[in-house]
């Protein structure tokens, strides 16, 4: 039954994203899709803008009329008509003829450029003199010049921004299909806990890791559901997996912290049909304890009880599948990582990879990154800590003034 | 009635932040806490841990009898019982006594510290012999070794992150005091709108920037409502505004893009009592033509009707006022900006401060800044850039390599 002991390096742990297929899709009105993920390229049925628009409040006029023109010598021409905001340009412009237009308008047929108002003077109501050449295409936006027909304008895979979706309005594409919002099962095992709306007695303690990993988890755009507390047993843990399993798109095993815990997550996920474990242990620090299984297409981890062990976990190794079960292939999915120098020296175990909660100051008109140490149950470490830091495995510790690159928080 | 036109530098436009007070707060389950500002600072009301747990699987004892301990000669315990987990621990260990205890098992009295597992053989039923010695304290943690009782654990004004829900949720803190979430009036000017599911006759265009800003509102914590599209005349936008005001925290005109709607939103907002207007253009670009009024207490926006320009204002100008109204006051409420190098010049204008969008690649293990060109209607410039640079008003420009900080979207 249990499978022989994988100890893996984070690498090759993370190289197994791509063994997790993607939810399903959905159809989301676009006031619903900010954030979400794309599911389709989205493609320009038009032009946008879909006609010239001036940049400017002015007059438009053929260019080539105003050529040489300055304070000197202006240029003339005849005003002989009006765009109003919003409405078609109807009249046409020739040669020597100049159209009030207010930015934003629609360019009149037979212009090709706008001058300011600014750099034109009436001389009557029908005639202005204009001081300064302008080129043709100048001041104003020519159609198809934010996106051509045809064009792609949005990608599946992309996480929608407002810009994204501003680009989905512009089209007046109303519905937009994303990846379902995955789901993600949360349990929390341990005969010591108890629900925090409970008085422990003494020797029990109240079930935070049940809260840091569903606020992680819909931080990466996840919906979690909580599966409550189970005792430390085989029977209970494959009960509440099984239900996780049946209403989930992933299901998170924490809490449980001795070393019999672990072995009924093994046993208890083994016990479903399809199952695969895939990794059992991971070469970093903390966060050593940390169990992969597939059961079927979907991800079943056994992590650490320690809450920070269990958050660290979540934030450099669960993450990375979480957001391609999501759907998300963008390139900026990974986490922020802002470069600064290490304060004071940091030893490092070789042949494992060391994370590092840190604390920013800025000093120097430099970022440090202050080592904020502690035991990996200690939760002030993650409160008082910006982000951590990551040390390869082949690298024995960082000296004071270091460069190192801090994944926030 | 028009107050003189005041050209503000942003510098000048931010020190205005303090003027505009906080939201009224709330109480709300911690579970719907996450992300939110927290309105209170919370106390720890006992100490975390309330008692020593041990951090390994192994024996309790007192420390001092394991001095000097080795394979060669090991230590000899007698073993007195077992803590179970989630159990209160009955026996109290003497010199010379061991009791079996769990990972996150409650320290018996008398023990001082824990010796793993690993370094301790059965000798028979009742006894052990340690190869290793073990200090007083180690391998455990002791009561309010996390936070003692009465230090403060979350700090009014702060975001609550997954670890700070976690952090309550340890003491039992149920439901806690947050601010509001404050709602942001969303106003379209412009006759040349239409809404986005409406086919725009020529010379139309639907109508982007409530889209936009709506999406930068909810990732800045707030919620957005829209007031839809008005036309670009004074009573329209003073009803318009009127609404809003009665309704929301804070109110945004935008879209209107010709001088005349400026001039409306000045006017419109100058209609109320208790008004006043305290920028009239900023010397920013894109984004010069910003106007904020304060009505009452509540910040009123004219912003730039180019989409660009919109969002760059929002992101640079209006959002640290909303986190203001929102509660916000960690240290953390500032952009993330990526340091970088830039990928080719840029001429930048004296007296004024420029925002560049960039798009960032990596190469030779640095972060390149490449500038997205092009005009601030261009929506297109925004979905292909990662972010912006700032380029201070005393700057005439920045060289190819110039290091520069990169506040990403």
């Amino acid at each position: 039954m249990k499978e022989f002991f994988k100890v893996l390096d984070i690498e090759q742990v993370l190289a197994l994203v791509p063994d997790f297929p993607p939810v399903g899709t959905e159809r989301v009105d676009l006031e619903a899709a900010r954030g979400r993920i794309l599911a389709e390229d989205v493609f320009a049925g038009e032009n946008l803008p879909a006609f010239s628009r001036s940049t400017v409040d002015g007059y438009a006029l053929k260019a080539a009329a105003t050529f040489g023109a300055s304070e000197s010598s202006p240029a003339f021409f005849q005003v002989t008509g009006a765009v109003g905001m919003g409405e078609a340009a109807r009249v046409a412009v020739s040669t020597g003829e100049a159209v009030r237009i207010p930015t934003g308008g629609m360019l009149p047929s037979g212009a090709d450029s706008v001058v300011m108002i600014e750099h034109a003077e009436a001389v009557d109501d029908t005639a202005i003199e204009v001081f300064r050449s302008v080129a043709p295409g100048q001041n104003l936006i020519a159609a198809g010049e934010d996106f051509e027909q045809g064009a792609c304008i949005a990608a599946a895979g992309r996480r929608l921004r407002p810009q994204d979706t501003g680009v989905l309005a512009a089209f007046g594409r109303t519905r937009v299909q994303v990846f379902r919002r995955p789901v993600v099962g949360i349990i929390s095992t341990g005969d010591e806990l108890v629900p925090i709306d409970a008085a422990p007695a003494p020797a029990q303690v109240r079930d935070v890791n049940s809260f840091t990993l569903a606020g992680l988890t819909a931080e990466t755009g996840a919906a979690p559901e909580s599966f409550g507390i189970v005792r430390d047993d085989y029977p209970s843990l494959r009960d509440a997996c099984a239900r996780a399993l049946e209403r989930c798109d992933m299901v998170l095993v924490s809490g449980g912290s001795s070393v019999g815990t672990r072995d009924y997550t093994v046993e208890a996920v083994s016990a479903f049909a399809d199952v695969q474990i895939l990794v059992h242990g991971i070469a970093i620090s903390p966060g050593k304890p940390t169990i992969l299984a597939r059961v079927g297409t979907k991800a079943v981890w056994g992590l650490p009880g320690h809450v920070v062990s269990a958050m660290i976990v979540f934030s450099r190794i669960v993450r990375p599948f979480l957001r391609r079960v999501a759907g998300r292939n963008d390139p900026c999915a990974a986490d922020v990582a802002l470069p600064a120098r290490l304060s004071r020296n940091v030893a490092s175990a070789q042949g494992r990879t060391d994370f590092i909660r840190v604390r920013l100051k800025r000093q120097d008109a430099e970022l440090w990154a202050e080592p904020v140490l502690g035991k990996s149950a200690l939760l002030n470490t993650m409160v008082h800590a910006d982000g951590i830091i990551e040390i390869g495995k082949n690298v024995e510790g960082l000296d004071e003034g270091a460069r190192v690159d801090v994944i926030l928080f």
